[in-house]
């Protein structure tokens, strides 16, 4: 089993939860996140900066830039659903732009429902 | 070493803490989520629809349902602790009823207490 | 592939994104949580209190105590780098006070970029 984390822009979760439910996957956690990527804009801009303005972003990098508001979403999937998952939130949230989003595939010992005690793939 | 995330009801969280801290685990990090499960009840509404308001519920179910306000709770333990920790989540959140909650145990491969460098077990 | 996730005081995000972006780790994500760590505040409570207040403080104890906002930060890195991280968060956090914080290591199966499909260290 393994955790699906994805961290994607704020107007995309209703799309990608619809894109989800339709690919069969409805159980999901979705958390308000502050997220920061690579600083690509930041090297953009640091190319065209004049000598003047060239500190101050210089120093906004430094400090490790402006953080966004994101969200993240966890879905547990057996093993054999990761690619799925994965290849349905890239559907919805490829855009070509920076910003897009991150996904991490983490390893779940195990997952217990409340409910029933029931345990495993299971529970999923 | 084992981190175990619990995702319960918001009124569960006072409840669970002073079960988890009566078992001696006291350290654990709470974060707001918005938590959405198997579609159980829409499914049941689903049976009881007419052909009026099934295309309605079936277009909900479809875009994945409400997101429901939950606490998650993560837990660091050791090993031999997880199936205490768990018997105790379960034990206050099991009602027998659909959103009692969820529960992942991921592995951790190192744990480190700033204050003083400790890792592993001790850090705990 | 490792996931650091760091606890830390509120006041201490800045400071830690700064030192980590100089250190060359710009991307993190950072989420408002509730922490509390291990009791050793009201154990000292406990020694000096009174008959009279000595059952209060065990209750609020059995309780779990008062949790305190704190940040979680959460870097993706790879495995040479899990050294490197952990030590600049421990450079800006450690006071050597109670509250400074914690950091959880844990393995990360893969990671994929929304925007190119990239998977692995290069997405990171």
């Amino acid at each position: 089993m393994k955790e699906i984390i994805a961290i994607i822009r704020m107007n995309k979760v209703g799309q990608t939860r619809s894109a989800l439910a339709e690919a069969g996957f409805c159980r999901m956690t979705a958390t308000k996140v502050m997220g920061r990527g690579k600083m690509l804009k930041d090297l953009a801009l640091l190319d065209k900066a004049t000598d003047e303005n060239r500190e101050i972003i210089l120093q906004s990098m430094l400090k490790g830039g402006r953080l966004i508001p994101k969200r993240l979403l966890s879905i547990i999937v057996k093993d054999e659903d990761v690619q799925k998952v994965v290849d349905t939130i890239i559907a919805v949230n490829k855009e070509g732009h920076v910003g897009d989003g991150k996904i991490f595939v983490l390893p779940v010992t195990d997952v217990i429902r409340v409910r029933t005690g029931e345990t495993g793939e299971e529970a999923i």
